[in-house]
């Protein structure tokens, strides 16, 4: 299995204190070792590093620590393996364009009889069944909308098609186009969202503390998407199985089950 | 304009020797400051470090230059941006997937009427005529072969494609799907192949000398690729107007004029 992180903020934002939490995970507390990535993306660009070495001993690690990347949206992953041999190849997270977006996305879980998915142009490069799940996901979005489709209309299509692979085994997922932040959870995902007033707060796998107060602007909203909680803080809550969120500028504004009650404040 | 380095060769080699050369034309030899950015494959997979400041002041070049990492293919790009503002989604090389293999591009010149060109599912991200070069360029390999071609087939018709790119204004690219480096001359290409014995270089750009024969295998065999020689050897070649060189694992196995006039000694 594997473990995910994922950020959306209302304005660029440093990823680095969680990140060094999940980075413990990859080897000293958790036994995520068959590689590591993450996603930043910059206005519509996005640049991902990756290393199919543990996170924890990677000298690219080091770099993203020391040096963060604000962004308003990061997705990140380490590894254990289980599909597809450890390689940069099969190394989260996966990128592919569609609409004139780059689509990134990470997985946790572990799916069977996947392989007969049909992918279309969207061929998979390495052997892993999270990406071979991307790309039959891209696949089924691309034939479905012949444009980029409004947030209601991508929550409940992609919602749906990520029920279909949950027949097929647990499948926990972040995806996003850049400007949405897109979560689906099979079993074991979690979410925070930090605003005014800000708190303090631990890591749970490191001894490192912040005071959102001092790294934060009073008008800073950022949600943070994790496989178990990263912090000592209250607010982390658990989603449910068949849950899927959607996160725009650090705020959750739609899921699957507000759509099916007829409850959207805030979207439309 | 920009500049550009490729390398093909036959085991997993260092670049960082060529990459020093390149970074000193960002910003202190050259002025190629908007960016820059450089793509190692590693077997089927490929990570691309890239930074819309100049190279030359970039941390993640250090981290480049410091840690090599050795690929068999590797492309690198410095910018001086004249199409498309100065952003990460203008910042050469750009990536596709086609045929289950990831395909990196990047360009040096200026193109004129390209915003017409047919790029069907490979729609631009940001705003360069480069990229908008390289989707119609993908879309046309795509709609050509519904399978990947061999080398000869791709060989002529990528050649072909570049044609219609050179009416439109200058064109020196470098592309490779991780297993073949292609090359076209628009007005400004050079290669060197380096083989046993291996001698002694300088770099032009910087107070800095190798022996290859310290860091090489009697059996290694590798090609670089540059816009101006990065080097002080003699071998370097200028290539002429609309020649396309085809390397794999180090070696000029094809180009289109070699194809032409019948000369084909290695490949089929």
């Amino acid at each position: 299995m594997c473990e995910l992180l994922g950020m959306s903020a209302n304005s660029p934002a440093d990823i680095s204190f969680s990140f060094s939490g999940l980075v413990q995970r990859s080897g000293n507390t958790g036994p995520h070792k068959d590689g590591w990535g993450i996603t930043f993306y910059e206005g519509k660009g996005q640049r991902t590093f990756k290393d199919c070495k543990a996170c924890c001993r990677s000298y690219v690690t080091e770099l993203v620590k020391t040096h963060p990347i604000k962004s308003k949206i990061v997705i990140s992953h380490i590894r254990q393996a289980n599909r597809g041999g450890i390689s940069l190849e099969n190394t989260h997270p996966f990128v592919r364009t569609l609409y004139g977006y780059y689509w990134t996305f990470a997985h946790n879980g572990q799916l069977s009889d996947y392989e007969s998915l049909e992918t279309g142009y969207f061929v998979p490069v390495g052997q892993t069944d999270s990406e071979h799940a991307f790309c039959w996901l891209m696949n089924q979005v691309s034939q479905h909308f012949p444009e980029c489709p409004g947030p209601k209309e991508l929550c409940l299509f992609v919602a749906q098609c990520c029920d279909e692979l949950r027949k097929l085994g647990v499948y926990n997922m972040l995806l996003t186009n850049g400007d949405y932040m897109m979560t689906y959870c099979s079993n074991n995902l979690h979410w925070i969202t930090r605003r005014a007033p800000f708190g303090q707060a631990s890591l749970v796998d490191e001894d490192l503390s912040i005071d959102f107060n001092k790294v934060n602007d009073p008008d800073d909203v950022i949600s943070v998407i994790a496989t178990k909680p990263l912090t000592d803080e209250p607010g982390w809550t658990k989603m449910a199985p068949g849950e899927f969120h959607l996160f725009k500028d650090g705020e959750c504004i739609l899921t699957n089950a507000k759509i099916a009650s007829g409850c959207m404040e805030k979207v439309e």
